[in-house]
This record gives C-alpha cells, sequence and structure tokens, in this order.
C-alpha cells in the first residue's frame, strides 16, 4: 500500500527473507562439513506451520531436510537463522540506500555549488528572517546525507552473525565442531562479522540499524519538507521535475502535485514509531529469548528498512531533477529585503549580508569532495539547470 | 513476516484494497446513473502509476473507465474512494475482531464461572499479595474484551463515507447531482455512514477506530503476558492447550512453547505505536488535504487492522485451549498463605480472605449474561475441564 | 520547560498530586468513620522515602497518621490512592481544557459565519485545488473542536475512583466496612464514579482519558499547522494578532513570531507518543498490579495532561486575535482563478464554483448553536473584525 | 512524580538550564571582548515573557544586559544559546549516566566472575530450555552496559556548540568578530566542539545524544527485567539487595517490594517514545528554525536525559547490592535436568552441558578489564557475596 514499494522490490519481502534464510542454513551445513546445493529451489512455506513454530524456520528446515542427505541446522536455533537472514537483508538495503544516497548526494553538491551565490529569503518560525543563499539550504541537506552515508557504512561493516544455539551456549554445535571456529567460519561465509558471542537477548545491533535508517528518514524528510514549503505556488522557489504522468489528480486536469516530496515526507513521519519499536523490543528481550518482544522486531525492521530503501530512491528522483527558481528567490528576497536587512539595521541589497554562508557551502563541499572526489565540471562554467522562473508557479 | 498473518487473509491486504475501492466506484456510479457490473473483473495497477498518482485511485479509475461506458468517478477525488474503501475493510476488521472477541469473551465466562472458587496467590510487582481467585482473574481479562467490544460496536455503527471532491466543496459532484443526497445515496449503497460534510482534515474517524483497535490489543496483551507468567514452568498455574505440532523448537525435542501467548503479547507491544502514527497523521492533516500525513496513514492503520484480527484469533483458541491447573494454584497458595495472609494479620486458610472476589465474578458475569445471554450450562454442574495438573511442568 | 507551562500552574504538579492525594485519604477515612480535617496541612514527602516505596503514598499515610487520630486508609492499597488522585487532576484539566475549548469553539463559529464567503485558494498536497470561503476553514477547525467537546465530556463523566485494595479484592477494607457501599461512598465523597469493580490492571479509563487529550491536541494543531502556512509572508491569508512583546526575536527587530501557533503546533507533535506510553503501560499491566508499567503511566499523564491544557488556552487566544486577511485571499483566488477553476473547465469568478461550501458551514454552526446557543450577533449585521490586510506582509 | 528523580537533581531543571544559558552567554561575552562576573546571580525569568519570546532566552538577555555593561548575545540568536545549553547539560548527564554504568559495569564484572560456575537454567519463550550459569548472564548484561558507555564516550566527545545567527549564516556576528574563529573560541571556552558550521535544522547532534540514551536505557531495562522475573518468589533465583524501608507496601507487611528493578524496567517503557519524539522533531526541523519542531525537542529531551541519570544510578545500586541465590539455580537445574538435557538426547548434569558459556564470560570480563582494568580481588579467592538461598523466597 505503500506508493513506491516497487522501488524495494525483491529486498525485504517474504521470498527475499526465504532466500536469506537459506542462504544462512547452506553457510553452516559448509561448516558442519555438509555440501548443499539448492539451485533454484524455494520451499513454500505452510503459514499454519509458520505460526505453530511461531517462526518460519522450523518449517524451512523441514523443507531443507526433504532435500539435502547430510547434517543440516545442528546446533543452530530458529532465532540464529532469522537474525541472520535480516542481517543479510539489510546489507542489500545498506548498499541499495548508501548507492541511492550517494545519487542525492551528487545531486545536492552541484545544487550547493551552483547556488553559492542564489539569494534567497531566510525564513525562521515560518517568518522573513536574514538571507541565505539557496546553496547553503543544499549545502544543509547534504550535511544530513554525508552524516547518514557515514553511519550507514559503520552499521554495514558491523553486521553480526548471529550463533548461540538454543540459550546462546553453543551448546549443541559443541558436540559436533569447535563452535568458536565454526561461528567464525560462518560469518566468514556470509560475509558478515562474528561478534564474539550471541546477541539474542541484546539487541543494539537492531537498533543501531534502525536508528541509522531512522536518522536517515529524518534527513531526507527535513529536505522534502522544506522542498514542499518552497514548492508552494506562492512561493515557488523549486519546483519537482516535470515528468510525464506524474503528479495528476483525478479530478484536475491542471495539477502537477510534488509526489516525491510528498512521499518522502511520509517516510519521514513514519520513521521515528518504527525505530521506537525496536528500541522497545530491545528493552524487552528477556530471558535467554524472550517471549514476544523478538516476534514484534520484524515487521518493524522490515518495515523500515522497505521505507528507507523507497525514501532514499525517490529523493534521488528528487534531488536529481529539482528544479530551483534563482529569479524568483531573488526577486522574493529584493522585495523583502526591509525585513530581510532589519538585523543589520537596514540596507536594499540582500546579496552584502550572507555573512558566513559562502564559507559554510565550501566546507560541506570540501567533505563531499573528500568522499567523492571532484564534481563533474567543477571549477568549470556549470551547466545551468536553473530556470529563471517567471512566475510563482507555472514555469 | 508475522505469524498468524494467515488468519486475516483476504481483509486487508492488496487485493482486498482493490476490491473495495471497486465497490465504492461502482456505489458512485450508481449515485450518478451509471449502472456497472463489474463481475470478478479485478484490475492489475502498475505500481509505476500509482506512485506517480500517489496513491492507487487514479490508475484504478483509468482501468475502470475502459470497462464502463457511462460516467464514473465524476465529482470524487482519489481521497474520497480511498478513505471509504479503507473504512469497508475496516467494517469487516471490526465484524472479525468482534466476532472472536465474542469467542475469548465466552471461554472467558466459562473459566470465570467455574474457578469462582479456585484460590490463587494474588501477585503484585511480582511478588505475593494476598489470596485472588482465578475467577477473578478471568473475569479482569473479561472486562477488557466486554469494553472492547462495546467500543468496537460503536465504531463500526460510525464507519462514514468520505464524499468531499478536490477541496472538500463537493463543487464537481453540484455540477451533476444534488451532492448532500448524492453523498447520503453513497453513504447507503455501501452501508456506510454520511456524517453531513467530509472529514479529509479531520481524522478523527481513523483515529477512533485506532484507538479502538489499540484498545483491544492492551486487553489482550494483559491477558497473554499474564499466561505467559503464570505458565512458566516454576510457577506452572495455567498452560496453552496442547495442540499436535504448535511450539516445537528447532532443536529441542521437549518444547512445548506458548506460541500463542507469545504472539498476542507481542502484537500488544507494537499496536500503540501504530496508534501513534496515526495520531501524528491527524495532527498534520493541512491544507484541503494534506502533503504526506494522508499517506502516512495507510501503513498503520492497514497494519494495525491485521495485528488486531490475528491477535484476536489466537487469543480465542487460547483461552477457549487454556488448561487451567487449579490444583497447582491451591497447593501454592497454601504454601505461601504467611505471606498471602500478612495484611490480614495471619492465618493458614487464604481461602477465607478472598474479599469481594466472588462478587466480582458476578458482577462481571452478569454483564456478560446481559450482551451474550447466559453461559452454556450455567446454574448446571460445570463441565470439568480443569486439569488437575500432573504433568512435568511442575504441579 | 514548556513555554506556556504557566497555563496550567497549580493543576499537575506535585502540589497539586499531594492536595488530591489528601483529598482522597480524607474522602476515604469519612468512609472508615474518621472525621479529618487537615486545613491547608500539606506534607513535604522525602524524596528517598518516595523513591524506597516506588511512590508518594505510604509517606504521605504516614504523615498523615501522625495528623490524626482515627484510622485512616485502611483497605486501601497505594495504587487506590494513587489514581484516584490522578482521577481527581484529570477532572480539573478537562474541566479547563473544556472552558478553553469552548472559547475556541466560540472564536471559530463566529470566523466561519462572518467569512462564510470569504473566498480563498484551495489546496491540496500543497497546490491550488478549487476554491473554498474561509468560513468552510473555519467550519472544519470547529468539527474537531466540538467533537473533542463530546469526547471530554464522556471522559469526565465516568472518571472513575480506584477502590481495592491490596490486590483487587477489596479483602482488607472487607474486615472494617461494607466494602461495596464504602467504595460507591468513597466515589461519592469525591465526585467521581465508582465502576463497580476495581481496574489495577484494567487501564481503559487511563488510555480512553489519553486518547481523548491526544485528539484535542490533533485538532487544535491542524489548526495551528493551517495558521502557520497561511500566515507565511509569502502568502499572508491571516495572520496572529499582535500583542506588544510578542513574538519577538533576540536579533531581529523586526520579527513577529506567530508564538502561539508555533506552541500548539509543537504541542501537537509531541501528544501522540505520550498516548501511545499509556497504551504500552495498558498492555503491560500484568499480575494484579504491574512491575513498572503503571510507574511508567504517571509522566506520560501528567505531561500530556499538562499539554493539552496549554495548548487550549493558547488555541484560545490565538482564534480569538486571529487576523483574517480576506482581501489577501480573495486577490489571491482571482489571480490563481485559471487553477482553481480547472476542474469546471474554466472561468473567471472563484466565488461562483464554491460547490456546498456555505451548507457545511451552516451545518456546523447548527451544530454548535445546539451546543452553545446563538452566536453573539448572529442574523444581524457581523461586527466586521476582518482586517483587510494592508500591512507589510504582502497585502 | 517520577520516583527517584532526586538523583538527577540540579542536572536538568530550570535553574540548571538558566545556569547553562549563562554560561553560554558569558562565554560569547568573553569572544566579543566583553568581561563578565556575574557571581551567581540567576535571574528569574517571567513565565509570560517567555512564552510570548517563544523560549527563555530572549528574556535572559534581557535581564543580563540590566547586569553587564558591554556588548552581549550579539550575533547569536536564541537558539544558539539553547542548544548550546542543552548541549552543557548533556555532558553533566553523560558524566553522570557513565559514572553510574561505571558502577553496574563494576559489580556485574564481578557477578559474571564469581558466577562463572553457578548452572541455572536457561529459559526461551518462558520455557526451560538448556542449562547457563549465572555468570553468563551477568556477562550478557555487561556487553550492553559496556557497549552504552564506549556509545556515550563518542557522543560525549562530540557534543557540539550552537552558532549560526539568526538564519545559519552568522551575519551579524560577521560585522563585530572573525566569525568563524569566534565560533572555535566559543566552543573552546565551554569544552565543546564546533562542528564547521550551524546545526539548527540538522538534529543528528541530538538524535545521536537521545538514541545513545534510549540505548542505554534499553540495556538497563533488559537486566532489570530479568531480576523481575528471576526474583519471583517462584523462582527466587535473585533478589534485590534488603535495604531497611524500601520495598514496603501501604497495607501488606510482609511485602519487599523489587522497587529498583521495577523503577529501572518502568524507565526502560518509556525511553523509546521520547527517543522517538526527538527523531519525528529532526524530520520537521524545516526552514532555517522550524516552527514548532525545535519547542518539542525540549521536554523530551530533558525528559530523557532525567529518566538515564535515574535509571543508571538505580541500577548501580541495584546491581550492587544484588542477591544471587546459586543455591536454588543449581537445586532447579537438577530438578529440570531432563528438560534441560533434552537437546542433547538425556543426562543429568546440567553442568555438564554449558557449551562456550565460560568461553563468553571470559570474553566479556577481557573487554571489560581493557577498559577498567583487572577486577578487584580477581584470581584471589573472590569474596562470597552469594548466598545459598535456603526457600523460594524468605532468604
Amino acid at each position: 500500500m505503500l506508493p513506491g514499494s516497487y522501488r524495494a522490490a525483491g529486498l525485504v519481502d517474504h521470498t527475499a527473507l526465504v532466500r536469506a534464510m537459506l542462504d544462512v542454513e547452506v553457510a553452516w551445513a559448509r561448516v558442519l562439513g555438509t555440501p548443499v546445493s539448492l539451485g533454484s529451489w524455494t520451499p513454500v512455506l505452510d503459514p499454519a506451520e509458520v505460526e505453530a513454530a511461531g517462526n518460519p524456520v522450523l518449517p524451512l528446515v523441514s523443507a531443507l531436510r526433504s532435500q539435502v542427505s547430510g547434517d543440516v541446522h545442528t546446533g543452530l536455533t530458529s532465532q540464529d537463522v532469522l537474525d541472520t537472514a535480516l542481517m543479510l537483508l539489510a546489507r542489500d538495503v545498506l548498499s541499495r540506500v548508501s548507492a541511492d544516497l550517494a545519487r542525492v548526494g551528487a545531486a545536492l553538491a552541484r545544487l550547493a555549488d551552483e547556488h553559492r551565490s542564489s539569494v534567497m529569503a531566510g525564513r525562521t518560525l515560518t517568518q522573513f528572517a536574514v538571507p541565505i543563499t539557496f546553496g547553503l539550504k543544499a549545502a544543509r541537506w547534504l550535511v544530513g546525507v554525508l552524516d547518514s552515508l557515514d553511519e550507514l557504512d559503520a552499521v554495514s561493516r558491523n553486521l553480526p552473525v548471529q550463533c548461540g544455539g538454543a540459550a546462546g551456549t553453543l551448546s549443541r554445535a559443541a558436540s559436533v565442531v569447535d563452535p568458536l571456529a565454526a561461528a567464525a567460519s560462518f560469518a566468514e561465509h556470509l560475509g558478515l562479522v562474528w561478534p564474539g558471542m550471541p546477541w539474542h537477548t541484546y539487541r543494539a545491533p537492531v537498533t543501531r540499524l534502525g536508528d541509522a535508517l531512522v536518522r536517515t528518514c529524518d534527513a531526507l524528510g527535513v529536505m522534502a519538507a522544506d522542498v514542499l514549503t518552497l514548492g508552494r505556488p506562492e512561493i515557488g522557489e523549486v519546483r519537482e521535475g516535470a515528468v510525464a504522468g506524474r503528479g495528476g489528480s483525478s479530478t484536475m486536469p491542471h495539477k502537477r502535485n510534488p509526489v516525491l516530496s510528498v512521499l518522502v515526507n511520509s517516510a519521514a513521519l513514519q520513521a521515528p514509531q518504527l525505530g521506537a519499536q525496536l528500541h522497545l523490543c530491545s528493552a524487552r528481550a528477556v530471558d535467554e529469548r524472550p517471549d514476544g518482544a523478538w516476534h514484534a522486531e520484524w515487521p518493524a525492521l522490515r518495515g523500515l528498512m522497505e521505507l528507507a530503501v523507497v525514501a532514499a530512491s525517490q529523493a534521488a528522483e528528487l534531488t536529481e531533477g529539482l528544479e530551483v527558481h534563482a529569479g524568483v528567490m531573488a526577486r522574493r528576497a529584493a522585495e523583502a529585503a526591509e525585513d530581510l536587512l532589519a538585523e543589520r539595521g537596514g540596507g536594499t541589497d540582500p546579496a552584502a549580508y550572507l555573512g558566513m554562508a559562502e564559507s559554510f557551502v565550501d566546507e560541506v563541499l570540501r567533505r563531499n569532495r573528500s568522499r567523492f572526489g571532484p564534481l563533474r565540471g567543477e571549477h568549470e562554467v556549470p551547466t545551468p539547470i536553473v530556470s529563471e522562473g517567471s512566475d510563482r508557479n507555472g514555469d
């Protein structure tokens, strides 16, 4: 029901999870010395059996055992398989989100650079404050993106396998393998990290992932909300790029709704609750494996991962296509000069009162360069993508 | 990914929503004087078009227009269709949840009646307090169920059609029909209520529905949490009914996990965040139709409806199959008599210090009777469903 | 730290709670036959003792016993006293919120009536839609206020005493009084309702109160958010009333920030999380009295009550002082006529395409009259409070 | 109203905030070249003026200007002062929380070491699983504490000053000082970090702080919840240390409620919602300074900081005083051996099936040592603090 969810197709749905659980079982089977080759075989799990087991692992293992002659799953508990499979999904999700954030970052860096001198009204508590530039605004959005990329990197590098057996002692595994070596090898097969001990009831690996994704949505959301405000027809300083068929109304032929911004904004209104859900589950991860708090993690984590993938992808399109009406900005700043320069004690030229705006743009672009290298065309004459908006709405 | 989600199959998924939207369009077409008969035709909506429109209505209407020669949709906006379709789903959801709550209620009423004299330790802040009866505990759970049923009834009776057109003035509808009569007729066709004006930006119909479902999950959750505690092997005073294949472990052959309680408990940990999401969207329902807050409602409402359906169905099975070990309760109460009777100043018979426990049971059963009539077998010798626990759980 | 919290002074702070707990103890003492007259005596509670007891009741009772010779508190548990005291606070809070909502309602009714013909642009997903009137917008805000008033009334009429003793059986009370008669008399003394049995672990009385307050904040919040948008200098269709010294900036002399709207908007961003907190506590109200969930209710309930009192009071001032720039609205609607009338197929007069706007205004005003009687001056020539904006905000 | 809030006295209350704001203004005054010496002068702020300004800074600056002859505040905006002051409070809070976590860590390390061989039943989904040791359980709790300490360290080292002026350009500051040098000097005076640019609308500094505190509460909460379960009288494997006057009941003389665990558990139920609040505010930090989202941060941040301080302090007392009944654990494990060894295929000695339990204990203690050095008495004969519980409840 989430418009745009097709952008996350195959990443976190039921099939992706089943495939990931199979990858986990295959990796562990190798650790046990059982060669497994499943090809594209994917079992169909009976929903009633999934519920009876409380999770999909037991039916999956039953199906797997009908395919494989050697030893499989021995020593793992269902939480080992499902937690690890979710980390595999997370890895793909983080990779996808990061790729789209890199696109957002590149687009924002270009905008920051090109509009370093595009004066516009600064607004605080909705009212005119002092002048800023659109380049500064883009640079500020970019800070959030760059920080998110760093944080997602750090989370990605530390996605852990879960490997603890029934109660986190590797009791059964210890009877068939060297358990610590096995856990390390398991992690290596899957490209994940063995954190030295199980985390069945210590859920920071999940909440850190969740917090990073929520923070990504926060950063994209504040940008979308700004675009929505600046794109109001009475303001008309930016506009979502026109795409045939997008933003139409079922009743009003003239409409060009800022659909991408609306959807990214919508994602940012949802992410905090999902992050809170993960923390609550973490706080209730009792005993050696909990009595409901673990189960309550899955929909929130899956929902949050989908939300972040979709929002980052939409944000990439949004920023790459964003129309910036520097002419409208300049005209408004000139008209509002009396207010914008009141702090200064008067004057008529907002461009003369920009403080450190350009310096801050440079600061952020330096940081962007140190991650991504120079902008395409930087230091050359920039391609003019600014449309000099000639009216409040209808450029 | 929610174990048990098959219990809500067909109620709130994508297909159900598309069917409901078609029902809405057909009802409105009748109001417009266009006879529509779609049979089982269900359009496949292009996800990219859904996103481009920001919601599934515009692609649905396009598909519909290719099937129908007369006037359809004229005068409605997409929010009219989607909000109304969600109310149709809500009606089915409320009906299903209420039916399962009635089962829970009947099971609890039987337990309350049969165990009105089954003495057990009362526990507060986890420690022994004064004696209670298991009948009182069941009666207290029942209060939550009866209150939920009343609240769901009230919500059901007031599920509204949405009918406002582009900006809530019925501007376009007014050019083709008598709009107020049309809105009323629209509601009548669908069995919903016309609340006198649109509610595009007044979302109490959604938050009231949401709050009622959260409150239902609260009531079921506290019961599940109590069952989990009382079913710990060291306590062993109740146990989920044995069902072949349920509650097994992927590694421990002896395990009989209280899966239904775990899942109901899990639902209760999730519902509050979903309810909060709906309120947040309500608070951000700006302009004549909002810029993201409406879109953020759908996953939360759909998720909450599914959660409540699944939890109520699981709770019905849980309560109908609950094993009550009155013997264990009695033995423990006797052993803990010194603590349980400390308030009283001493004594050895916990059954002599039950205060108004039975009176409260009667009070709740009276209320239950006034809704559902007498219990089967009430006033007769009750069928003994109490198992005088003797299994390995420590009885 | 909440600007405006002085508006709730004395309603929900520590002293108010202590006074309310004393009122509860005095009422119960009367039930026990002990005449108590405390005058303005208020004990100072030792914070370490409060923590040691887990709540403030035990130290309060110790202090009370040093003042009173007869029997006090016997038969109650600390939760009886604290829950009931919170209901007394809630009663005052609901009364205050309702009084301020009545002011909001009156102001909105006047605005709806006076601006029934003030044409303005309708906006959906931030873009121009079809024309509406400001009267319709005010009427829609009013629906939320009227519904809140109804819901707060219903909650107020059902605020319950808590009366259950150690484990909800009234065990100890039964040894000194007729416990059901005592509970009823206790309720009567306090002007609360005896619900027939205790609700130590059934927290719907708290979540219903909470949900109603959150819904109130939702309704006020959406109004504040609309005022903030319409009051942006580029839009300038409404403005918070000027009050000497309000809305200034620490650095910009020209600033007149819409402080009340900002603060009401801020409250609406906070209320949903507080409501969720109460539901979560409800779902974890285990055993005969829970092991933390009850304690987690207090700050959320207190915070939510304060938030609602402050927001309603601010909203009253906001709506009573709101400047409506009907001239700006009319001019913009005329300029945007091409867009606003696109649905209609063209035209130049937005006032000719208002659909049922006025009819909906009448509908809401009828409902308002049935609660509050006719507006002052209704049917007479209305006093022009519309300022035909001519200030620097761009009229 | 939070029992135990005295533990946070003076850290985050109104007075602490006012003092911190003064420290910020004094530091900035020095940057401006104005020597300021206020002694213990603390202004009383008029609540109505605080509301009129939307925050306490403007009235504070007015009061300050009446005390100081030279230039103060010039170039700052109120958000600079308040954000920076909150970071000063955060620094003290993090320092206090870390100190108490170090106590918790030391206590848990001792327990892990001493009970590395104390066999107990492992429990999953509330039912017996395979054996573990209490040392392993303590070690797992310790992981959360050590991770929290690392995360709080990282946050502490990066607490930023806010320094941006009216709209984040340092426009006014640039007219009186070298703004970048001034910002750096400002940070240095206060012992905070200058992050290179303002973060008025980029709120990750707040959400990172918030997430770290929520994660701390998660870690403490899961420990408290486990203690509550293991301390149930039917289980009796641990117990809160006895402290005269703590845990009593207003009605039941025998009661010794696990008050500290209850309160820490309660905190963990509250923290996630407060963290979500901060993220929501971050996602709504629009324009150059937002229209309500900033204001909604304060109560959540203040509430969360208080909660974490109190919970960490209570957790320190809880863990330092925890009674561990290794005898009860051993007896239960022996009695439940059939279940606990079912995975193994039978046996009678749970101690023979502990898998890597001890190895994991060593792993965590190694990490603890690398932070804190060797345990007192490590490698010597440990002081016996284990009480060999001789009954289920009444040791």
